[in-house]
């Protein structure tokens, strides 16, 4: 949504020290790129610097060989890192689901009003029940019937259909399977979870049943990429509402898809606009 | 807030059957005691059945004897029980602290404008630092130097400070002390918690420095009631607010005092205004 | 969501008075029908009574005769009024659009889920964009092509569509023209509008816009009853999200779509459960 | 709360032009003055850049001939405005109030804990009700009784007090007279008013009533500079809460003052901490 056409986009990540502001903004403003806005983030011990800048420049400035010396030049004086993304570019997208359809119907409407910077390549599922919102949508939906016994043997496959369509990011809403360590290394940073619990509190599985017998009175859900550490992934996204003594766990259930599918189609935009550093666990989301 | 002088509250719990309603509306009718409003609860495996009744009705009918005689009849028959209060005999009030003062001041402004149906009788402390505030109010402060080495010495006095002042509530406004299973017995469901995390995503210690390891997006803090299994007591209340990777630890800690403050007086205000039932530990909050 | 099959629903206004509960929970248990929940308001000056009442009991009840029998008594005794409503028998809808289809997607959705107490039988439309939407979820599109010229010789026609189709709720989803006094008075309390405001802030069009001048700091969206009164008509819900100075009036439009569908789908649910009593220009939302 | 002691703060205003990042960086960076933190926006139609820096520096920074020098440039240059304050320099406040003592408290909780970047220098108030309060926390009260008649003779000596007490902010706490035209043109953008409903919804008087009859489901409170445009006045901060029906219009009220404190203090925060720039009737506030 924030996002035009025709932006560029550099995240940097780099050991704090003074004029790392004006070095940046001084080499950008020498290329003749136009900063339209800047967003930084300090942390202390130690102390590191993050910045995300949007520039006004066509796509061809990612081929531009002046720009490339001079991220060079950055990244070796200040020992840093900058990523480079292009607003015409998008994300190929998979999203990995199982029965549950409602944060699925959110990213594919988002998806066909071109509201978001990605574009939805396909839908995996070990289920056939959503087969039928794939093809009201008309997205290539993939049956692989993943369960414990056979997902070393159906992994690969599905590795090799994401390779082959070169997709930058899989979104799993609502998907009931636990992929394996090496499908995760494969696509680090690369897959959004939806957990339907407010974490860290209610890990694991259940949440709804867990915060009904502990009586809480608010419920949440988080968004998180996916690392080898069940539910402990960098998170990305969170809400929650208001709930009391009269919802059952089944009505808490009901209750929390509304936000799991706000929490998702939120850390999906955020990732494909380009706004997420990861850190030492914790994520830096800028704004716009 | 919602209660007027010269009501009578009933708060009834029994095993679900059918009838109840009727049962009880009509003794109340036939007893010329009007219904201002009621608010009932069910909850299923096993079935049990919970309600809030206000009344309009002076003081002396907690002593009157047809009323003890159906409530009484109605305990043995629906195998319930039935607690009865009216809003003239407000509680009294000890607040325990530390150094924190803002869910302190809170209280105490709202005793002062004499809004909640309490009278803080005291101000107890394990450290000095807010007789000030004490005096600023005009409230009893008293100083129990309590650590780990002598708590077992001196909550024997505090108890018997407590009983001879006829406390039946104690509120635990950031008071950085355990309570002994000896204190906590002899006052089951009297003490009020306020723990500075959103329970149960973070227990014990340093919630927020676990909060910003973690990279969460909402901090909150929640009310309990306090019981031997530490920060596992029935939830009354909890609110959040959103935060973002810009807040180090010590500016969660800030932004959360706001919520704490808040979170603490609404448990405070339910329990004094009679609108909470304990049951399987956990917490029926009425409305109003 | 809070409603199983097979409940009856009673919706009771009356004047205040004595005893009011006592007698309708007693001629309730005299005729065997147990009672699943009751809630009700009390509003002064003048003193008016309002209940919902939850009953477990199949279909056939509507047609009890003792049932009718004591309805009639007591409306005639406490000059009240009571409507009845059985959990089988849904409201059949009629979806009314223009070109903004998320509101849309988010009831058909929930249509085709069986999650809500509704059938939606058409979309009607004044423009054929969302013909495709309608062919996704396969319900009957109808396309008027009302402008303010020609209204008063459409709008009779799909008066008799309403009619002949026996709709009980017109939701307007965005529907960009305004109905005729005529119109609306045929569907008294039946047509539910979502504006993309947060009334009675911005009344008339382009709410945003004129947000976005007075630099408000928080939008939102209000879904009300339709009333010959332009955005004046009972409101049933409303629902905010914070913004601030970096959105443009495009970007709090893109926003606010979020709550506006939010809104749209609490209003219907809400009215499709029976819970909505509305008395002098106000609602009473019960909360189940 | 963001801001720790020797900070310099820059508010920047400009016709927005390429380059300008990159220039104010680059001096600030010649001057060896290390940034803190940047954050920029900017606005079309036409384009206008505003950007508040925090640097690391002592306070002499501010009567440091080059910076001067610096920033005398830029303006000329660039057609712009920069604003300099230091940490260390706190404004001097003072407090209008007329019965309500909620938000009051939570001002003088807040400057007694050190906690803002504001002294309360005194108290003002055309009621002696909250002498007390002024007692409690040892704050100069005077007391006017100004009412409509001699307000225009009063004034006078109010403007005189404030000017000789070196007044920089002053807070409408919940003050119930309309301050004069003449007055408010001497504190353009010093006077902060908490206005006890969401604007523009409820100008004017008792706007809970107003809500009440509308049977809104959203309360809310807003902060505002003090224009001669009575309630029209640029947008600081604004918070609501989730209502019902059940709510009467006085406990609206009721509900209401702990988002009007919450507003009311938030705003004051924003404005000591140097975050706000007006320009054309909006704020921009800046996170931090």
């Amino acid at each position: 949504m924030k996002i035009k056409p025709d932006k560029t986009i550099l995240l940097i990540t780099c050991p704090d020290q003074q004029g790392i502001v004006a070095k940046i903004s001084s080499w950008l403003f020498n290329l003749h790129i136009n900063i339209i806005s800047m967003e930084e983030h300090v942390e202390n011990s130690p102390a590191f610097f993050f910045m995300r800048v949007v520039t006004e420049s066509n796509e061809f400035i990612l081929s531009n060989e002046k720009l490339k010396n001079e991220i060079n030049k950055f990244e070796n004086e200040f020992y840093g890192k900058i990523s480079i993304y292009h607003s015409k570019i998008k994300d190929n997208c998979a999203i990995f689901v199982t029965k549950e359809d409602l944060p699925l119907y959110d990213l594919l409407i988002k998806n066909q009003k071109n509201n978001f910077n990605y574009n939805i390549k396909m839908i995996v599922s070990n289920h056939e029940k959503l087969s039928n919102v794939a093809k009201q949508f008309n997205i290539p939906f993939y049956y692989f019937p993943v369960n414990s016994t056979n997902k070393l043997d159906l992994e690969p496959k599905i590795i090799q259909l994401m390779k082959s369509n070169n997709i930058d990011l899989i979104v799993l809403a609502r998907y009931m399977q636990i992929l394996s360590p090496n499908f995760i290394e494969q696509f680090e940073q690369k897959i959004i979870n939806i957990h339907h619990g407010f974490l860290p509190a209610f890990k694991g599985g259940r949440p709804y049943h867990q915060a009904w017998k502990r009586g809480v009175k608010i419920i949440g859900a988080t968004a998180h990429y996916v690392t080898n550490n069940l539910d402990e992934g960098p998170i990305i996204t969170q809400d929650v509402i208001p709930i009391n003594h009269t919802f059952s766990a089944t009505e808490m259930i009901q209750a929390g898809k509304d936000i799991e599918r706000r929490v998702l189609t939120h850390a999906v935009q955020a990732h494909t606009d380009k706004r997420i550093i990861v850190h030492e666990g914790r994520t830096i989301v800028f704004n716009r």
